[in-house]
């Protein structure tokens, strides 16, 4: 199935804030309280986080939850 | 169960833009394709949505997904 463009832009914001904080996916992961696989298949877009697990992932990484569904420039 | 606090917000936004639009949540439902005891759910944060259905709720209000999670002065 296609990756909507939503879940793949959600997915490349997480990786960017991830990658920028020097965290390897199981580093976040454990720091989410979330399993590897699961960050994993976010940033591929493969996955269709709630509001609850959007705000969780924002807490980790320290953004608002905003930030993560901010359209790029 | 209380309501998390990021779901009431996510609600009361909800809620105050479909206001705005003069749309019932019977209408707003219609629009975005969703179960009018849904659209209740989301406004009174008893739901969860997960990111297909916030951008499918963004796009009904015409405004950017970030906007229904953007921080309230």
């Amino acid at each position: 199935m296609p990756v909507p463009t939503h879940r793949a832009a959600f997915g490349a914001r997480v990786r960017e804030l991830r990658v920028e904080r020097g965290w390897s996916q199981e580093d976040f992961a454990h720091r989410a309280d979330l399993d590897r696989t699961y960050v994993s298949g976010i940033e591929r877009g493969r996955r269709n986080p709630t509001l609850d697990i959007i705000y969780r992932l924002a807490g980790t990484l320290d953004v608002s939850a905003a930030d993560l569904l901010a359209e790029r420039a």
